[in-house]
């Protein structure tokens, strides 16, 4: 019987003031995304697994809802977006014209044990960018990340970029195990330059090896990259990543966001597949990011033979409404007006809300046939904002009860729709 | 490989333009849904199989997904919404006043080895009016749900209502064994008065008895269920149902919508825990019921302590948009223009499509740099309606092409604006 009132763990109910919040970010960052001009695509909740873990990575793959078809196959509840979108340009979508502009809002699922941090099913709004591998396109994905964040009324908005390929490139330049590897990352990720400068001496760093590290460390900002220096062509092609980094500043710069974009050498999200800039969006005082994404040139072909090179975002709708919640969020002043409709006379009663419901005003008809007293105790417990007793004709007045200041008051319909701009 | 490219049976991908068909009938189901004072629910896609499975009757638990969670609990997920609402009602909002008016647009799944009539995971726009028995509540739900396919702008919408207990005490007033009841019914469904009369005698109705059957198979219109005669009061309630219909005719007489409505006595859409009216939407030339609903007064109680009779409905977003497609669709007039910006220069261009996306137009930035033809090719091929080549100021006229006529102009983005009502 236990089971029977509750929901699954990491799971839950959204009551309607809430729900009323999510619609709010994600029909803003869907009207958002269209105006870019990105175009919203559906995939099933339910896909083969081998078509969710192509290319995402061990880690993403255990921590997905599997089960079993009827004929034996294997399903798994979607635990991100870019599979999906990647096998729908793939396999749906090669007639249109690249570069590809996509976006989708959709719940995602993690069957992980720990479900502090969110649940194991949430809400995710995210763009790809297909088909485009230039500095251009990565300005436009960041540009448009931090432009829907502030869309949604979020101040002091911060992303860290990084770039997969020049740490992956440099780390493997510095001949190191796996192990020193993470250990390396670890340092880098905790800017801890003093025990960084200990690390490479400990591990003979070659001295423009070690300047270049302890330079991209210290960076904090994607402009001052460029006093960067490349000791070396043998670090693969970190010198055409920090051009990367540079020109996607140039772009930033035109779209006036640069001020709120930062590097951070050590991001790498942790997702396989990316391959050039990588980024996390944050705002103060919020432990968890917002969101984040990044390059992912070689993912797309693991899908058929089409190779596209792609960037994209996903945004967390239940971290942006703890954000919004943090920094006095008012949507709720955009709340209709709402109206109880009673009368003794039906007819009557469904005139008015027909009448009401016309001028967009939220109208409920009273079917309770209860006593005044109850009537208005119902509407203030209900979050009515007026109680209207309609008589045997519109064209009389009604009693408008004001449940807020708690008063009555004789007026006509069209005189009240006037009054509260209905 | 195979199965990373295509999706499990029974389940599909939508494209932008499908997309948007579908969101234009989810948004405006819940527009109008709240107008009516209906809040909206969110629930968990995935359940404890105890929750979804309490009251539904066997047929719909054996057509859910199952797996297991890392604890050992069966979990499912949900193959329709009345079960988690009353969840949510039960244990959530027991401090709400009722009748408490709730809506969901949610996808719900089957597992289900035969997807030809819908797939196994499909959309569903439903209301649930909680906490009132009246036939006022009936009236009301039956109405919201002729309106709200109205709204839609489908045409020669039919609701077709029966009545579960109706015909469970007339059924039960025959004495018949089951096999012998599920005869009889077929041939109520068929309507075939012919046989039906042939049935009673073979198996020695009494007259009055048979007299009812007979009247309330003819019945067409709500209203004409007064001229029905109950024999006897052995007939469980059946009185008190007759009543409870005409009841409904007078509301839907006052809403103005009777003229939609029709009478089935064989009417049961085969869900056990209907206990009141039950009624299926439908317009012509489409085989299958657009959807339907009805008043299940024991169901919430099966949740927790709280005894709450109800009513409600379910549409299928998908049956609802292939009806409007029959009917020739026009909701793609609604779309935005669609304007692709290019430039040498990168500011330029930034700044164009900022002014554009203001005025609530589509702008997409020519990222590829391609030369003007390839340009003007990629536009007709991508759908775009315009493409504006922008000079080193705003000020200056931008050359404006013309994609459905394939002609370019100088013009100002200003006047340009003026002149696609941006």
């Amino acid at each position: 019987m236990f089971t029977k009132l509750h929901t699954p763990k990491g799971t839950r109910d959204y009551l309607p003031e809430e729900v009323e919040r999510y619609r709010y970010i994600e029909d803003e960052l869907r009207e958002f995304f269209r105006l870019w001009g990105y175009q919203e695509v559906r995939s099933p909740t339910i896909e083969f697994v081998d078509a969710l873990s192509a290319g995402v990575g061990p880690e993403l793959v255990d921590s997905t809802f599997k089960f079993q078809d009827f004929d034996g196959k294997i399903l798994a509840l979607r635990a991100e977006m870019t599979a999906p979108v990647a096998r729908i340009v793939t396999t749906r979508m090669t007639t249109v014209p690249e570069p590809i502009r996509l976006f989708y809002v959709s719940n995602v699922f993690r069957y992980s044990q720990s479900y502090v941090e969110r649940g194991r099913e949430f809400w995710q709004a995210g763009v790809e960018f297909i088909g485009c591998n230039t500095s251009e396109a990565d300005g436009e994905t960041l540009s448009l990340l931090i432009s829907s964040l502030r869309k949604l009324g979020l101040k002091e908005v911060r992303v860290d970029v990084g770039h997969a390929s020049l740490l992956r490139d440099l780390l493997k330049a510095t001949g190191l195990d796996e192990e020193k590897k993470g250990i390396l990352q670890n340092l880098l990720a905790y800017r801890d330059e003093t025990r960084l400068e200990k690390f490479m001496d400990q591990n003979n760093f070659p001295s423009k090896l070690r300047e270049t590290f302890l330079q991209l460390s210290c960076c904090r900002k994607l402009d001052k990259v460029s006093s960067v220096s490349i000791g070396s062509p043998k670090y693969g092609k970190a010198g055409a990543h920090l051009r990367n980094l540079l020109e996607v500043q140039d772009v930033l710069a035109d779209y006036s966001v640069d001020d709120s974009v930062f590097f951070d050498f050590s991001l790498t999200r942790r997702i396989e597949y990316y391959t050039g800039i990588v980024f996390e969006a944050s705002v103060p005082n919020l432990g968890l990011p917002l969101g984040g994404g990044g390059r992912y040139d070689d993912f797309i072909e693991k899908f058929g033979k089409l190779r596209l090179p792609a960037t994209g975002f996903a945004l967390e709708v239940e971290r942006c409404l703890q954000a919004l919640k943090a920094q006095v969020f008012q949507i709720l002043e955009k709340r209709k007006t709402k109206v109880l409709v009673s009368s003794k006379f039906r007819n009557m009663a469904i005139k008015a809300v027909s009448v009401l419901r016309d001028a967009g005003v939220v109208a409920l008809i009273d079917v309770t046939k209860d006593d005044e007293e109850k009537i208005r105790n119902y509407a203030k417990l209900a979050g009515i904002d007026y109680v209207l007793f309609v008589d045997s004709s519109l064209k009389k007045p009604v009693v408008v009860y004001d449940v807020k200041s708690d008063a009555s008051r004789n007026v006509t319909i069209g005189a009240f729709l006037q009054q509260t701009g209905g």
